[in-house]
Order: structure tokens, then sequence, then C-alpha cells
């Protein structure tokens, strides 16, 4: 395969570019399948007559892009197909980031040679699913149209059309808001992160729920915070346990998911919602929703937002793109109540003064042109698919004694094992079979369970659900009956 | 001039846009002066045929780039030429940025009608320095060759072959780095951010340079460090000084900018960048340094940084692209020791997960095609010869009691007026006359000279820079006369 490439000196492109779109394009056709070596550097930089160089650019670019996986003294390999794309270190926190064993979602460390990588552990779209070409269209009509403009510096408030946009927009999920009180942050993760820096101070309380995402934990720790988690269930938060731990202390906020809540995938009802609210106006509390996942519902469930219902600006909503837009492009916006404008600018101010201006521009024009609805509803189509397939497959192949809800929504499934089994076991194990899923352990702050596991669905072919649920209910089951066994055996002896 | 506007309703083009071109085109062409009144809402939607919402667009398009701007109850004026494209509050800090009278840089309040404001204030290129073409084209390159991947998630430390470019590049400054000491952040002011966050908890103390960039004071604050100031000189940091602190309390780190420091444009001589050194091998101490003028000498001074300098790894380097690249594109680097790498990581990954994956591959392509050095070399001629035009106004115009050195480099002249005469009313006065500066104070945490002022050639010609020198001489000269005044006066009666 390699012999069929060529390449132009006389072309103005540099030839580690053409280099790399042409070993890309064999990658891509499955001309170069998993894990076939690539010729050694040497090799293939004098059957081409370049430099060497020029090789070891390319192979570096098709390695940025998961294309290529390297290993030290034995060469470049072609990545297996599912970890293209994926990127998303979303769940980890402090410990498991800088433990290199536990990077789960990157890791491929365990994987037998041959073995396809179907991955349940990132909630990161790939890149397919986000179609290019309306964006380099927008994205050029904002050149065309604001030049250097689109350089220049930013208000730290984001980019008024953009705002009103957002705000026009915003409506669609019964949230009037003010353009004023739209502030534009880089990510959801930095939205976190400037809340913080805004409300949190050494010592201060904040709740959150149990299991949470991490990546708000690590930052609340950062801010040297202590950190109260109520236990989650399959309609909302435990209200008692909440107001048990009100009687105690009012924390600065409370950190929520009420829609398809991140890991567990757990909305909360509307009876729920509406006593958190309560809760708010009795205890004077501030509460930060953060979501990303409720455009996602498949069904029928009520998945209004706590802002929605939020009569009397208790509510700080963190709305995300990056799960149903591009998720490379750093772009989310908090809606703010008024009394915290300043405070909160000057923590964005501090964070990187602004928001790219040139992506935000080009924001605007998706919602202003209207395609943003398309886009959505065409992502939420293909979710919905993968949702359905992963739900009959979980009901087909699972062993009885695993548990889960199918809350019809989201890109997560949150499973209980049985108490014997380690998820993160289990995460080791299937990784050998070519299966990627998360351990729910690194969701908790305290009280670990180590018998959940987190599956998505953002990275993952119908083909590749059906296929990957089958193996993994098989090593679940193996290990039942390992644990029959040796059960069996340790009352042999007694009879 | 209104009357020539003519949109046409079968155009694919959205009506607010084809009228915010045209209004733009007659605004940059002169043709709609400064300080006029655009027509009323009504009024003009009636003569075009159009619906209210449409003016109001186009209005509001206007007004983000600055290019009008709108009083309650009386409408929308055309701005003064340079107040366009200009949006930078880089120097403010907490109390600063909170209170609306002291937003010096986007200031226009005290602007009688009329007058042309000549922006001294601002550090921020003006959107015309960067070319535009250039970007599209490598742009579009990117989108042509890496399609999706291009917004897929990044890594956390930043997109490898900008990593790589940037480790060749920084060659050209005497620092040999390894790609993988190379961080990638969203501009300089979350690369603080970030290192306070990995560096900084309650009450540690940190050391900086008096006066210095409040924008790290800011950060530092949040941390709730312990900030130590210490006297500036025209050739770097009061080493006296700094001893004596050092003989009192270890720091986490000091923070320097030992380049065209911000905001007095001090240099420190080479002796001193080496006592530094020196000192911070006696003391095991850490050293951030915020270089992101070093590019801009105008005549032979020894710009090396310490982290050239430094064989220890007791250096974090911090490089913005924002003076000298498109300021709107958020991203600068960190050159940081193995010893942090795992902790930056994690604070990076804490305050916005990655950064925007597309410019970062545009940049690369700067890099890769040379299109950089270009870039930069033009950009250092234009400030060349406003710093020039800059030096020879001062000399020619200034009272002599008014003090200032020449570095000879970076974007900003220190004005030391006489003690009588306060940074901040000058500011005021000198805004009435359409002559915007920023007043010294907002620069010192302890021990505010209130006599000093900050004057940049970022934003103003050649032109301007004679005239509003001029003028501003003219506004001190006053002030020395009224004080004079005053002083005879009060020493009258004891005749």
């Amino acid at each position: 395969m390699i012999e069929s490439i060529q390449l132009d000196k006389s072309s103005s492109k540099h030839l580690y570019i053409q280099l790399y779109i042409q070993l890309r394009g064999l990658i891509e056709a499955g001309k170069l399948k998993e894990h076939t070596k690539l010729p050694p550097i040497r090799k293939l930089s004098k059957s081409l007559g370049v430099n060497n160089v020029t090789i070891v650019n390319a192979y570096n670019l098709l390695e940025e892009e998961n294309l290529v996986y390297k290993k030290v003294g034995s060469g470049t390999f072609v990545s297996a197909k599912n970890l293209v794309g994926d990127r998303e270190d979303v769940y980890l926190d402090e410990e498991v980031y800088i433990d290199e064993d536990t990077k789960f979602v990157e890791d491929r460390k365990g994987v037998e040679e041959g073995d396809r990588v179907i991955n349940f552990a990132t909630a990161a779209p790939t890149p397919d699913l986000f179609p290019i070409a309306p964006f380099k269209r927008l994205l050029n009509k904002v050149l065309d149209r604001d030049r250097g403009y689109a350089f220049g510096y930013q208000k730290s408030q984001g980019y008024l059309p953009l705002r009103q946009s957002i705000s026009e927009y915003i409506k669609s999920y019964n949230i009037e808001s003010k353009i004023d009180e739209i502030q534009i942050v880089s990510g959801a993760q930095q939205g976190i992160d400037i809340l913080a820096k805004t409300f949190l101070d050494y010592g201060d309380t904040v709740f959150v729920e149990r299991p949470t995402y991490p990546g708000a934990i690590s930052v609340f720790k950062s801010r040297r915070a202590n950190i109260v988690d109520i236990p989650m269930g399959e309609d909302g938060i435990d209200i008692k346990a909440l107001e048990a731990e009100l009687a105690k202390e009012k924390p600065k906020f409370l950190y929520l998911m009420p829609n398809y809540q991140n890991p567990t995938g757990y909305s909360y009802s509307k009876e729920k919602k509406e006593r958190i609210l309560e809760l708010a106006k009795e205890h004077d509390l501030l509460i930060i929703e953060d979501d990303c996942l409720s455009d996602l519902n498949y069904g029928k469930n009520n998945n209004s937002s706590l802002k929605s219902l939020d009569t009397e600006s208790r509510v700080i909503y963190i709305k995300s793109f990056s799960k149903i837009f591009m998720p490379g492009l750093r772009l989310a916006f908090l809606i703010i109540p008024e009394r915290y404008f300043n405070d909160i600018l000057l923590s964005k101010y501090m964070s990187d003064i602004f928001t790219d201006g040139l992506v935000q521009r080009v924001l605007d024009l998706y919602f202003r042109e209207e395609i943003w609805e398309e886009q959505i509803s065409k992502l939420k189509q293909t979710y919905q698919q993968r949702y359905e397939a992963m739900v009959k497959s979980l009901h087909k192949y699972l062993p009885q004694r695993v548990k889960f809800t199918t809350p019809a929504g989201g890109l997560n499934l949150w499973l209980e094992l049985p108490e014997s089994i380690s998820g993160k076991k289990l995460h080791q194990k299937a990784l050998k079979k070519g299966i990627n899923i998360a351990p729910g352990e690194v969701f908790y702050y305290s009280q670990k369970q180590e018998n959940r596991v987190r599956l998505s669905i953002a990275a993952v072919t119908i083909e590749e659900i059906e296929l990957g649920i089958k193996k993994l209910a098989k090593l679940i089951q193996t290990e039942l009956d390992e644990e029959n066994y040796r059960w069996d055996n340790s009352i042999m002896p007694l009879v």
C-alpha cells in the first residue's frame, strides 16, 4: 500500500503534508489495517527520496490525530479505529489524572494486538458527527465581513450579537434572559472555574451530587473548599439528605446537573426540581446548574431546567456547546443574576480576559442563519439511535444481577454491578478485549462505589454497541461464574 | 450619505448585514464623520422599507465594533476614529475594573463632542496591523486538511505539531526546550492564572515588581496570596530590596518581566539578570518570567530572556502572542521544567480542558510556512517608527520637569510627572481634550505613585503621536503654571 504513495516535489504543498494526507487516506480507507506497522523512517525517506524530517513530521501529524501510535523501540503503528479523534479526559480527577495507569480514556497499553477498541469510556463526540462545510462557509463569511475586527480584543463579557442570539435562542428553553445576563466563557469547565473563583474562598462549603463530574471537584478542591456530596437517586438528589446538610450549614452554592446528570444519566423529577427551588428560597441559596445535555431527550421527559423555573434569580445557568456543537471550540455561556455581574466579569477577566472572538462570531451566524436547529436535530437523531441500540443490547446481554435505568436522554448509562465486581478491574479486563469503559469510582468525591461503570454512546457506532456490550456482558458473566466457583470452593470443606 | 444606501431584498445576504456593511463603509471612508448622528431607527426602517429589527441589528453590530456609540435618549453616533477596535482593559485591577468611572481605556464619557480621541492608554494593537489574507488562507488550508479533526478534543498540553514548531522557533531566542516542556495556554493571562493555581495556596507569598501588571495582582489576590512588591529601577528590580525580602521569607515564586516591563518599559541589565539567577540558586527559587514584548527591540539592547540564561530549570517562561500576532486569538505558551508537568497540566485541565484546536493549527502553519518572521518584522518596523516619533515628541514638547527614559523597545513609555500632578487627574483632563492615557497608579499593589503615567504606542499613528503629545504637554504645563500661581499666592501674604 505504501508503494502507492507519490510525492510531488514541484507542488507548493509541503512534502510532509502530502505524505500525511496520503497516509491518512490509506488508513481511513482501511487499506492500512489497524496495528499495521508503518515503514521505518529511514527506509521510507530513502524510497521516497526525501529528508528524514519529512517522514517524522508526517508521522507526528498522524499521531496527533490519533491515527497512529508509537511504541518506543519498535516503531509506528496504525491505531485501532475507535481511537481516532478520541481525546477526552473529561471525567478524570486529580489522582487519576496524574497516574498514568489510570488514564482510562486514552489508555491503549492493555489492548492485545489485533483487537479493535470500542470506546464506551468517552462522552466526547467523534469529529465525524460535525459537518465541516457550514462551519467553513460561515467562518469565511465572518472573515470577509469583519476582517481585522474579528481578531481584535473582545469584550470580556462576550461578543454582543452572539449574546443577542443566545438570548433569543434560549427562549425555546423557556428561559427569559436579558442580553446583559449572558456571559460567554471558554467552555463549561471554565464556567465552573470562574464561578468557583467568584464564590469560593478558603474553607467555604459547596454542595455537590454524589457521584458528580470530577472536573468540578478538582476546581472546588483547588479553591480549598469544603465539599459536601449528597447522594443522587434515579429521580434526582436525595432531598432528605440535602435538608439534613442544610440544617448543619449553608453552602456558598449547590453545583447540580438536573438533566441527564454526568455520570449517571439521571434527571430530577419535576417535584424535586420544584422542591430544590423552594429550599433555595427558604435558605437563601445560590444554585449552579450545569446543563450540557438537556437538548438530548429521546422520550417524553420533562427536561425543563431549574433556570426556567427560577423566578427569584437564585440559579446561575451554565450551558456548554461541546457535546452538541464542535467540541474543539471552547465555547459555553452563563446566565447570571445582575447582582453578580461585576464579580463574575472580574473572574472571567482574570481567567483569560476574553474568549476567542472569531469562534463567537461564527457561532452567532449559526444561530442567525438557523443552521443551528438543523445540526442539533440531526445529532440528536444519531444519538437517539445509538441510545436505543445500547438499551436493547444491555437488556439482551447483561446478566440479571447488573442493574441500570434507562433515562431516555443524554449520552451516558450508569451500571451497578454486583457488589463483588470492581469497575476498575472490569475496565482493565475489558480493555484487553478491546472495550473501553469508564470505571464509576472516579466520579466520587467520598464514599466511592467501586461496582459502578459509566457507558457513553458518544463515540460508538450501532454495530459496535451490539458487539461491545455482548463482549462486556460475557466478561461480567465470567466474573460472576468465578465468584460462584470461589464460593462453592469455600463452602466445600464445610460439607 | 445615508441616502446612498440600497438594500437588495432578493439577495441571500441578510438585510441587516447588508445595511451594516454599507454603513461601515461610509464610516470607514470618512463619509459619515465622527459624532454624526445616525438616523432614528423608525425613520430609517421606513425609508428603506424594512423592519425595525433590521436597523436595530445593524446598529448593534456597528456598536459591537466600536464604530458607533449610543447615548441613552438621544440616539446612535459615529465613533471617534481611534476608538475603533480598541477594547483593551489590560491594566485594570479589581477596584478599577468594577468602578465604571475609572474604566479608562473604554472611557468616552468625558470626551467633548467633536474631539478626536488619541489613544495612548491601550497597549493592545489595532486590528489594521494584522494582515487578514494569510490568516484566511491558512485557516482554509487547515479545514481542508484536517476537516473534523480540527474540531475534536485536543490534548490539554496543546497540539503536538504546534509545540514542535514553537520548540524550533524559540531556538532563535537561544532557548532550548524539549517539546514536552511546552504547554499551550489560552493567552498569557491564563498562563498566570494556571501557574497561580499550581503554586499558590492560601497565605503563600509571591514577589512581584513595583509597579507591575495588575492582571497578575488580581490573580494572586484571588488565590489569597501574600504579595510582596519590590521596586523596579531603570535597569531592573532593586536587588538590595530583593535580598532584604529574601532574608525574611522565601516566596513560592517571583513574577518578573525582565524585558520591556509592563508598565515601565524598563529592561533588566545583563548583570541583574545574572544576579537574579544566582539568587535563585542560592535560595532555591522559582521564577515566572512573563515575556510578551522582547521581540520588539528597536536598538542594540541585550534582550535575552532569563529562560535563555537559566541552566538549572528554575524559570517558567510565559510567552504571549497577543501583542505580536492576532490579539483576538487567545494563544500563548509556557516552557516548564519537567518536575511541574503534571501539576501544571492539571491546572490547565481545570481551567478550560484545552485551548481551541483550530487556532493552534493555524498558528502552526504560520511557523511552518515561515510567514511568522515576516509578520513580526513588519510589525516591529511599524512600532519602531511610532516609538521614535513618540520619543522625539516627548523630548520636543514635554516640560523639563517631566522625567522619562527611553528603553528603545516595547510598546510603553513611563512618565514621572512633577510630584504635584496626579496621573489620574491628568487622565481626566486629557480625555476632555481627546487624549486617553493610562494613569500609573493602577499598576501599583502598594505604595501607589500618583504622579506616574503610561503611554503606549500600540494604537496611535505617527501623526496622532505628535499632535497628542503636544496637547498633553500643554496640559501638563498649564498644571505647572497653576501650581506656580498657587505657590505665588500662598507665599504672597508672607511678603
